[in-house]
């Protein structure tokens, strides 16, 4: 097979103009060139090879226009057919399915209710072979490859072993789950702990783009967070880092689902919130341990509009966030903390009281310059990070077999 | 003036060989080579180079060894004469003075009590240059050059704009003193926090070589901590990361010396036992808020031997500390947690509760690997671990010094 033409630095060259084009949408050569540190040259040879091997397509030059100055220029753009990644989210009860294509965009989605509490680890396996063939069937005609598949999983996971170590989706712990979905599928599958989807979304926006220490905290039925140091997630000696729902707020405190007490997650978690309540409002009817979307609004609601019993539970648990961000200030000095995930619907109602408990825990030199701020949620947020970095590791591969597919 | 001669890499080579000296003591060139991966030739030309600007002296063969076979080999070291570091630690009340060889080891030590919190920030300065200026005129003679001034400092400081942002032992903020050394000394200023220079001694050790994630906490009057992630200490993003003494154990807690409640260091700092005991047990007349060596030791002493009100009061601080310390196993995950600092005196009256405290904490998958182990103190490893971060920052301005002034 003949090694690829042009000079040594080619390979990542052609990555890098990938990339562009994933983040920026359709670019003209010239511009490509320019976002790159690239050579014309370089770049009309690189996108004459993903022209032929099908990675990229052109749009022909808009005619016409009334006040068009110069001649128009050709755009290219990936090919979204050219590959796509099959992303599933795992939550509790929950399974999010999504398809996302070569430039990155979610093609499809399907949410099914799962009792993924009751199910052992087998079962598990079992189950995510066939939603996942499911959807291959149904969705991925006219994709000339599918490129990976991704698992976003709330909890503690091994990207490196594909191991999920422990998730609260699950009663089983250490579960290998990676080298099984990629024998069945025949494709590369990545894990990754859902957190450190969403910041990565959140990282690529323009907004965030100088914080070089960012810290991104998931509210919802747990708590989770990402730590990004430089735009890469931290992951600690075993992967387990970053782990801020179960890390103290009260010694002896309330009862965590993890079975341990005093976490930050037994405090301001939608089942924290929901149980706090239950004892003390009227409230519909439930399993207490898994408030529904609609529950968790109406219980916000009620702390919004100034029902005092309600008001009180989200203020603890603004205290009991405010002292755990305090306690990520003074150990990671972050530039930024986000806080977003479905909890932020409650966070207007958690805000005057996190505030203070931070301002009560640090002295103004440790507090520093850290911005603490809240980011609109959106539930196809987790799998559009995983689509972005599993196709990004994936780049290379699909490179390596369009260039055999077109030789062949 | 000529360029350095050699390939590309010379430069970075020259540096490697001077660390592995430095690291090593006395080693045979071939060797050089091999723990460097540099060929025999690029040795043999860089140590011609150092011998003849100074940097490094030769050591004749030994001959006449019984059981020696084969010739034996000259050994290249560095020339302890060739530069010095003077390294100033900065604690309550206390300044201590080494002066470090080129070779990294300690040639003279000084201590001196100071009321550094009586100090105001250029009161602060001047007793700097004064002692400084003193040990200079003392302790330098001999030395080619005064490569650098070293100020290690309990607290937060930003080693970039050379600030000491705020320290327990002074009692202003944010001093800018750096510049004011360089200028007064004509030489340049490296401010680190203490910990860290204690960090960099430790993660040179052999057994702990494999802690890519290595968190060292220093008990003592306060308590500091050292995050290293690969071996670079983790600062943030104003320097003021790792820090774990005003970390939570109790929100509105015990009363900290930086004047809000629940800090671990309200608990298991020297001044926090001392003042629990205080109050409740017979204790020589002192100044609780600054209590001496002897009076910790003595206090040590009761808990050790089953006095039960000394007893409790360690278990408390324990159980701050292993709170805290399931805190940073949780957010970073590392491969080990070290203690050590004078503070280590009492680990054997806190460890039961340390333990049992971050196993009520934690569950097993949020423990992981992570090891916890103390570690002997020594006074002088504060300026050990300065000395030899400065004199690596430093190493390429000595060479090119002795590269001009070889070539005057």
């Amino acid at each position: 097979m003949a090694l690829p033409s042009g000079d040594s630095s080619r390979p990542d060259n052609t990555l890098a103009v990938i990339h562009t084009l994933r983040e920026h949408g359709p670019v003209a050569r010239i511009d490509l060139g320019a976002l790159n540190g690239i050579s014309a040259a370089t770049v009309t040879s690189i996108s004459a090879e993903l022209l032929q091997q099908g990675l990229i397509t052109q749009q022909p030059p808009k005619t016409g226009r009334p006040n068009g100055r110069g001649r128009p220029k050709t755009l290219i753009q990936l090919n979204p057919q050219a590959a796509c990644v099959v992303c599933i989210k795992l939550s509790i009860n929950e399974i999010q399915l999504v398809v996302g294509d070569f430039a990155g965009r979610v093609r499809h989605s399907e949410h099914h209710a799962v009792s993924t509490l009751a199910l052992s680890a087998d079962d598990f396996a079992m189950m995510l072979e066939a939603k996942i063939s499911a959807v291959c069937t149904q969705q991925l005609d006219g994709f000339q490859r599918l490129a990976a598949i991704c698992l976003a999983v709330q909890g503690v996971v091994s990207s490196q072993s594909g191991t999920i170590v422990w998730s609260p989706a699950l009663s089983f712990r250490n579960a290998p789950i990676s080298t099984r979905l990629a024998d069945h599928f025949h494709c590369s599958v990545l894990l990754e702990n859902d957190a450190n989807c969403i910041a990565n979304v959140l990282a690529a926006r323009s907004a965030y783009a100088d914080c070089a220490n960012l810290v991104v905290i998931m509210l919802g039925y747990g708590i989770g967070m990402s730590v990004l140091i430089n735009g890469v997630p931290f992951l600690g000696a075993n992967g387990s880092a970053a782990e801020f729902g179960h890390s103290k707020y009260q010694p002896d405190g309330a009862l965590c689902a993890c079975g341990r007490r005093g976490c930050i997650e037994a405090y301001a978690s939608d089942y924290a919130l929901y149980r706090a309540a239950a004892g003390q409002l009227e409230l519909t009817a439930t399993d207490s341990a898994h408030p529904s979307e609609q529950q968790m609004q109406a219980l916000t609601q009620l702390a919004l509009t100034g029902d005092p019993v309600a008001q009180r539970i989200y203020a603890e648990a603004g205290r009991a966030l405010g002292v755990g961000i305090a306690n990520v200030m003074a150990l990671f000095n972050p530039d930024l903390v986000l806080i977003t995930g479905s909890g932020v619907r409650g966070f207007e109602a958690m805000q005057t009281a996190m505030h203070a408990a931070i301002d009560d825990a640090l002295v103004a030199e440790l507090k520093g310059t850290t911005r603490i701020e809240s980011c609109a949620w959106d539930r196809d947020m987790t799998c559009m990070g995983g689509i972005a970095m599993t196709l990004q590791a994936t780049d290379t591969e699909t490179l390596l077999e369009s260039q055999t597919a077109r030789k062949a």
